[in-house]
């Protein structure tokens, strides 16, 4: 086994074929790409410019997916489900583009997403040693306050000034084994051009997500535009309808958000015994809230359809992280992972003085992360306030007061480099709604006032004697921060503007912020500052093991990751890779959520039912890498990662290439039904130009 | 320890002084008290007289409450929220007396409850060694059947003919360690006498649900009748208002419903890592679906309401059962325990050649359990089908299939001995809300699809390609099942009278029987048929080592648990024993559900605020013991169980007295609000005669 990271048991596969030679596994960071492996089993050997051109022409949707270019011109090609916020907040009562798709005939029609903003990596630099120096020493507290200065700083040298135009993030890998800044270009305007029906773009709904074989049609078009006119970039993935053949090797490039393979085994057993039930638990009965709304009317629909499949995806992905974590040889090998790795440091006597102790420090740390949690997680994640209009008031609140003091002092997330973008973010003109948001408002502060008990003081700090649902409807009806222009008038008034308003949202984001303050706050010095410090020294042991033989937890940073096309065996019949337009049509009943949009039944006849519509990878992603650009070695796009199959749910926690497979839209599909269905030729020209242009580029 | 049974770890109470000479650990069978620790512990040795006053003065609720005689007029005293499904039974639209209290001005006002039936035990006995020979050699399928035979065979013989009076059951006991009969005397009729309203009898809701300190007026009156008058019992348990002091001995008789402190460490596994999650994840999206029901005006809120309730309850109580079987602790102790019981038998050549091998073959149980589980529970326990309404389809559809077949072969619960109470609770003129019920069907349909996979064959016989809420509404829009007469028709007509109808609910659960039977009987040879023979063997060797010293899981059938009333130490202070009207009052804010009802406020001032109203035991109860008695040893009715607190949530896995503690509502605040707020003379007077009336009686 090339990787040191355990992969998930193959359970119920002990009958299949021996795996094949090399391994799937590896979210590798694009300065140490698996070259070995790569030129053995695949005789494929990227050079510089390979890397530069797949780093540039990959783009991050801040809102949290993955995405590339497609043209020249700009034009971005992501999921459906990636845009479904931005296509909700350009629906209205009267046009719910859900239900009708965005086509925009011209360059003209496009529709800027509020909110909405995109970066592309250009530069990483590791800083471990900069980093290093300025923690060392510190603990607790101490720690905290020196990262966020350091982190402030180098921010601040990275961006130098341009923070308009720049995006600078010191990004901690391997757990706080390596510290790196990346810079990044921001891609500030971000206008849709192409979304299909939600019907078509999550065909299968919430039942066939996590499925195979599947058929969603689930990609969506952006444009970026600059100072008025679509954004020009030099690097862009050509669409390669003829895809790629069963066993070739593939890359797809993105930002997979969040593993947890490295963890230590008492890290996972609060996972298991705490944390991921108590947050299955919420997003269930948040489902279910949403489930029975939506059903109260068309608009109601509306309102709660992107929340609600949110919440259907998250809990879907909590399931599975569960059920792997209950599986007893899944934890058996992470404990021989471990105690392999304590065995080696054990016998290095200067490696031992370091990192012996850091199992057990994190072990103890975890009474803190259990006590401390409910409080970080309600307050402070921000579990108590189901409402983004809340989460605005609380980032104007915070962005006053830190504004007011110097930048290495501040919230991380108020760094002087970060602010322009959480400002285009806070002011952005997206819709309001009251009514649903003081629903979902009080649904979370009753479900806080239940964790937390209905005599903790920032309960009482929140709800005094009103009930949940009354301290909701008054503030949600009064507020005057639904407009914009107040939020921007606020934002740029700072203190003062802050403090002489009477708008009631302000005032109780005001009122529990030092609670929320001081439950980071104890958070950050008793538990997150105990285990990345002594992460550090697990991960100093392991290098000293393995080399630069791995790759660090996903941190929804650019990654790139290698497979094949390939399908698997389920209950004994073999699952083909691919599946077509045809029986996408074959599995539609008409009964919601295998009802297909009117559009996609009347033009049945103009596509060929042989297209490809999704096919299954070994490609090791995981939530983030939604929109990811899967590629072929000559940087053709021969897919758009959408998805996982149930195999791959555990993937957080370990890799299993027996069954586990990400799912992609074929382009085949994605031409077809833009040239087809939705008639939208520019958009084609515009998509056999780029391969054309691509071509001509190629060296 | 005098108890084999492990108990609760006292995690956070290790500064608490030593736990106190006796436990009060164990829910003990009438026939085997634990008369050594009475004795020592509290000179106290019941006889004869007081053991058959204490179980026929005792009542069960067959819709799964406890409950006891208190005067010899039949007047039965019960918790509020065992009546709820009555009081919302009897309640209309224009008046729903959840808000408005129901008080009976005198017995011609009390108001039969349909549908509610009660038992009282009259009479015990082992038959052990007769199941044992009718089960010797079975197996799986062979096994199942066995029991079913034997079961019909006894419960035919001890009913004698009498079926409309008597109900007779064959009892497991000690998982399958012990065989019993019991007769009961069938309670046929019972009305309604007094209910508070549900602001009261709920006070503090599902916030404080589980919670001490308690102000809940949790107490409800039942009035048994038979042949038009009100019933005559000789035993009961009369209000002594004075109450008990801290510290002497208490008792509670009644049903605890389920414990699993006996399983093996491989069936707490499962229940660990799969069963407990999925049921509280199903419970919370049930949660929110109908908290949005309820919001959506008076007479949406009316119909959820008692379904919420039960549906949080469950949910809190499955928390806790998730927290425990998650704390290390409990399980190393659970696998001390098993060790040591392992190596007694493999020291013992005889007993090792019989019981030695039971705990692996329950182990390999397991992996049909998982496997099997989802099926099971969908489609025959009835997770898919969330509406009482199908569930009286299946009745009907199964009763006559059943009866058709010999006593013997049919489904344990359509055995000739049972029909009677089986009919009248299906024939029972319960309103019907068809628009209600077809939404949580429809719910469940969705859910059971999700679990079971669309593909599902049994999915596909239920929805075709229709979506569960078409299939939903379909079959409630147009059944005739909402009316009781067409119901007692169908039961009456047996199979002829089904197989003519073409009610679209009956063809609804005609259509899917033949799989939930196909669960079931796949479920009974392999998993429980397996757990059970095992189980008997299991405890043999416990009977072997321990002697009579031992008492079962609970099981829905009497028992008498003993206790003290005592406070207990929270976060480093202590929490009294006892809380008073008064301080319940303190708590109203006017805000639900923390809000008292208008009653309960305009006469706050004719009640002494220092009356007691709630009291913690130390006393061993668990869900079902809702109702109990909780008597001294003079057998007077000193509390009236409703609820544990949050300690003891872990309760169905061990026993916890450090700060496990039982909830009751005082005798002496059920006669004030009866003569006070509620100024019903007739009752109190009932009640202070029965007073009277058994003091003359005491030896």
């Amino acid at each position: 086994m090339r990787s040191l990271i355990l992969a998930l048991p193959a359970l119920a596969a002990l009958a299949l074929p021996a795996a094949p030679a090399y391994s799937a596994e590896g979210m590798w960071t694009l300065d140490n790409l698996p070259a070995a492996m790569l030129q053995r089993d695949f005789g494929f050997s990227p050079d510089a410019a390979w890397v530069r051109h797949v780093m540039q022409a990959s783009v991050r949707l801040e809102s949290g997916c993955s995405a590339s270019f497609v043209s020249p011109d700009g034009l971005v090609l992501t999921n459906s489900h990636c845009v479904r916020r931005c296509v909700s907040d350009l629906s209205t009562a009267r046009r719910d583009l859900t239900l009708t798709a965005f086509v925009a005939d011209s360059r003209d029609d496009e529709r800027t997403c509020p909110g909405l903003e995109a970066s592309r990596l250009v530069e990483t630099r590791e800083v471990t040693a900069t980093v290093r120096a300025a923690l060392d020493g510190t603990r607790g507290d101490t720690f905290a306050a020196a990262r966020s200065r350091i982190q402030a700083e180098l921010e601040a040298a990275c961006v130098a000034g341009d923070a308009d135009s720049v995006r600078c993030q010191l990004v901690e890998l391997y757990q706080g084994g390596q510290y790196w800044i990346y810079r990044y270009e921001r891609l500030r305007e971000l206008r849709l051009v192409f979304a299909p029906e939600e019907a078509a773009g999550s065909f299968g709904g919430d039942l066939d997500n996590f499925e195979f074989p599947r058929f969603s049609f689930d990609a969506a078009l952006l444009r970026v535009w600059k100072d008025g006119a679509p954004y020009r970039t030099g690097d862009w993935f050509a669409l390669h309808p003829a895809g790629i053949a069963e066993g070739a090797l593939v890359v797809a490039t993105g930002q997979p958000g969040r593993t947890r393979r490295l963890l230590t085994v008492s890290q996972l057993e609060t996972l298991r015994d705490v944390e991921l039930t108590a947050a299955a638990l919420r997003l269930a009965e948040l489902r279910g809230l949403l489930t029975r709304y939506r059903a109260e009317g068309a608009e109601q629909s509306r309102l709660a359809g992107a929340d609600l499949r949110r919440a259907e995806n998250q809990l879907k992905v909590l399931r599975g992280e569960i059920e792997a974590l209950h599986d007893s040889d899944l934890f058996a090998r992470k404990r021989a992972d471990e105690r392999a790795l304590r065995d080696f440091v054990a016998a290095d006597p200067a490696l031992a003085a370091r990192s012996a102790g850091a199992w057990e420090a994190i072990a103890q740390a975890q009474a803190a992360r259990r006590r401390l949690g409910a409080e970080y997680t309600q307050l402070e994640t921000g579990h108590a306030f189901a409402s983004p209009m809340f989460l605005h008031a609380r980032s104007l609140v915070r962005a006053a007061a830190e504004r007011a003091r110097p930048d290495g002092e501040r919230l991380r997330e108020y760094s002087e480099s970060a602010l322009p973008a959480l400002r285009q973010r806070t002011v952005a003109a997206i819709p309001f709604h009251p009514d649903y948001e003081a629903m979902t408002l009080a649904w979370s502060l009753g479900h806080a006032r239940e964790v937390l008990g209905s005599g903790h003081p920032a309960i009482r700090r929140l709800l005094g004697k009103d009930s949940p649902h009354a301290v909701a409807q008054r503030v949600m009806r009064a507020t005057g921060l639904g407009d914009a222009a107040e939020r921007a008038r606020l934002w740029d008034g700072g203190t003062e503007a802050i403090s002489s308003n009477r708008d009631p949202l302000l005032a109780l984001a005001a009122a529990i912020d030092p609670a929320a303050r001081a439950a980071r706050s104890a958070w950050e010095s008793q538990v997150e500052s105990v285990e990345v410090a002594q992460h550090a020294l697990i991960s100093a042991a392991r290098f000293a093991r393995d080399g630069d033989n791995a790759y660090p937890d996903a941190s929804f940073t650019l990654r790139a990751a290698f497979g094949v096309r390939r399908g698997y065996e389920e209950n004994g019949r073999e699952v083909a890779s691919l599946t077509t337009l045809g029986q996408m049509y074959e599995r539609a009943t008409g009964a919601a959520p295998f009802a297909l949009p009117a559009r996609w039944l009347n033009r049945r006849g103009t596509v060929d039912p042989s297209t490809p519509l999704n096919q299954v990878t070994t490609i090791d992603t995981i939530g983030g890498n939604s929109g990811s650009p899967i590629i072929d070695r000559q940087r053709r796009l021969v897919g758009l990662n959408f998805d996982r199959n149930r195999h791959a749910l555990g993937r957080a926690y370990g890799f299993d290439e027996t069954r586990g497979r990400n799912i992609s839209v074929h382009p085949a599909a994605i031409l077809a039904a833009l040239e087809h269905i939705y008639m939208a030729p520019a958009l084609v020209r515009e998509l056999r130009a780029a391969k054309k242009a691509a071509s001509r580029q190629e060296p």
